[in-house]
């Protein structure tokens, strides 16, 4: 292909240090939050239990482009003001989303920028996070192939900044039982293809909580850097998607399983 | 469902005027021209011929969301004057695809703000656009429900901008021989659900010029309000889309046969 | 492609006779009748009322495939007695289904063996009914591609049967506001690259009884050599697929409608 | 649901005994060999080879339901000898395809009959195999959902047969680069679902040789109860699926590698 991103044009793999976190060097790198931001108590409750356990990164969304302009569309500033005190008490670097260029001041505390899947292709917003000096972490949009993945990647690469989180979050299929398909051959081939770090997102390509910890092993088996996992103190009054939030004692269980596996697979996975 | 789109909360069409064009009232609202504005003696080329047709409102893309960074991404303002100049020689009301809230400005004399499919859900946008006082076009994103394609359009309407056309352009799915599937399904089901003009776009559609013909024949038929075509000078040398462009020759049997369609349909669909 | 069912290996069109019905000689050839055999009194009058029209063929299920092994799965053989008598009192010749090649010996009189979308790659099933010397009526799987579909095709046109119908019914994807998609793409596609006629059928298209007439029309305006059609007595207490049945007051409309349609259309669609 | 083949009819796993094998026990029962046998050296080769491992079940197909009626259709009966005799050599159990039931004489010496995507919805043949006592391995259709794959199991189970394993081979989607998404979801819900033992085709499910080991790997830690892996002595001279297909060396790593997994993970998921 001859993108800067592919492994043609750059064979080691990138690494990404966000505060105490590391992304793409070998090691699970696991990111963990609420869906969205929805009160200090509900953010605190979280992120102190987390804090407690071996998580990585903090998420929490303070913007959210949601499909109703009727839903709850995040607390906005107030959001990512909690979100700096979250990550003071705990000390856990912090990744956001950001829907709209024009508030990009309001996230200098936020140490990740996250891109949805909906806006994968929104060109704009791409170009000038590739001109931020912080990582992002770009979402395939759910009815993107992998080629348009990487080429969404290369226009935030282009315009200087090169640490970029590639991850996968299920694609849509005629499916109905679950919310979207987690893509897992798209792990193993983003790794081949591409030298930047890959995770995946099994809260949204499952659309089922149940379903988050099998797919979040089969996640790791297959080569992962990363996890990201939605967790709620109360997913069942979850402001925005509930039914695939995991609670704390949850995400527990996952943790420790999803470290077991860290700990024997083999990252270099030989030529097949 | 509720929404100040639907049917349910408004009865009547929505009709449309922008300079001699009307869009929603039972006729068949014609758009054509280049994908991408290239060069003035292109744009005036395929501007003036169509000039002679009965065609209604000039399409003409200056700002392109291409997939590849390396794509040719449109002459931008440039592009903008000559679509301006175009304009004025042929009295044409013009529609172009904006991509960044900054280049508002630069569409002033653009009579029609497109958005384009990658960005349906860039909601930032169409809540910019929602405050604009002239028409937006809104394209389905390629893997968008029909519920979430007026769920956009809300995000629209609900700032104040009620001048707004809905456009299918064709669906991904696992056909490889066209470069989307056509969703006509979605003609009759949109004018049902809403109040707002539906129009087709056959060249995405198929992305086949040969299927242009029949595709819009297709879509006339089904009920939709408007057609949107893209023509070129030269299609074989065009710098994008050029497979599924039609010449000024095939763009006036197009047109003669549409017509045709036009008159003898009837757009009251007693309820089946 | 070089299949015997191509237009590369055979230019002229391929016209199908049965009893007074042709199918692909530029006419549209309409197919009607309940999607199911109920009873007697069912078949009758869906028969005798379309016997009033100008449809072309009686269509009714005897044998159903169905999803569920516990919905009604047809009358069978009862069914297909009931078929020969509205045959008799009607003068339509008839299609039905035929799901397993150990029931062909109750086909006799049935003019056209349909092969449904489930079966479209149950080859032991096509090659059989390439051996029968009586049209086949071959749907479209709801995911397979336009290259499966000629190929499968070509499985019964091999064995020596070359009065082949090719049906589009719609294909599988995301949407969920109707059954299926239908992908008005196909029809002009297929005419292109194959000689067989080339029928659509929008209930199962589309699923929803309100979209059939529109997406009829567009059948007809995209060149397709006939339509089939689920007509019912009463679509409400249908044992099958009511939601997606017309009335035979609605079918009335349509006949009206389609057959303007068929007038007016030119089917030498000049080479675009 | 209340289908019998559902967890709300039967609590316990049901568990398939086949020679030395077990499936559904919560051991790791893997299934190799070639896609299609094609002579007595090939089938040799490759047989002798996996018997050295720690292999399960023999695979190998001698009817093969191919797109194109062009393309090697297999050896058919003189297959299913060699077959016979490559069992006799390694005392392996067998599976092969059956697409015709008039074929099922030829099957005696098969252990386990397979029911391929193409034919998931075909209940002639489902039923008929329903009332065999050997195990039935049914593939999930390329766009089936989960909802339909178990009626499809119900078809054969309600016939009294109830020795069925579920096989997850890739859906079709949208995208290009893999021939299949396999769907890393349905692993873990048709565990919930169903009693009845889930297996996983990584060669299918990719289409590429070089993602079967990762997505195995996936496969296993998502807690199925198999692998079906396609391997060839001589895959670039393969005359059917060779890109998918792994050598002799590549398996026994894939081996290694699963058997690994299959010893740490835990079969009984707590209730996430």
């Amino acid at each position: 292909m001859g993108l800067l991103v592919s492994r043609e044009e750059k064979k080691e793999d990138t690494i990404i240090k966000v505060g105490n976190a590391t992304i793409g060097d070998g090691s699970l790198c696991i990111i963990a939050g609420p869906c969205t931001i929805e009160n200090p108590d509900q953010l605190n409750e979280v992120a102190e239990g987390l804090a407690k356990t071996s998580v990585n990164i903090l998420r929490g969304g303070a913007y959210k482009p949601r499909t109703s302009s009727y839903s709850f569309q995040g607390m906005g500033k107030e959001g990512l003001d909690l979100l700096s005190r979250a990550k003071e008490l705990t000390g856990l670097p912090t990744v956001s989303e950001i829907v709209d260029i024009a508030d990009l001041s309001l996230f200098d505390d936020v140490d990740i920028l996250q891109v949805g899947a909906k806006n994968m292709q929104n060109y704009a917003l791409l170009k000038e996070l590739g001109r931020q000096d912080k990582p992002v972490l770009l979402k395939r949009g759910w009815a993107n192939t992998i080629d348009e993945f990487l080429e969404s990647a290369e226009y935030i690469y282009r315009e200087g900044n090169h640490n970029i989180i590639l991850c996968e979050r299920g694609i849509r299929t005629f499916e109905t039982s679950t919310r979207n398909s987690f893509d897992i051959n798209a792990i193993p081939l983003l790794k081949e293809r591409s030298h930047l770090p890959v995770i995946g997102d099994p809260s949204h390509g499952t659309g089922v909580a149940r379903l988050v910890l099998p797919v979040s092993l089969a996640i790791v088996a297959a080569g992962a850097d990363g996890l990201m996992i939605e967790v709620h103190n109360n997913p069942e009054c979850a402001l925005c998607d509930g039914f695939q939030s995991i609670t704390l004692e949850e995400f527990k269980l996952l943790e420790n399983r999803t470290r077991t596996y860290e700990k024997i697979r083999n990252f270099n996975f030989p030529s097949l």
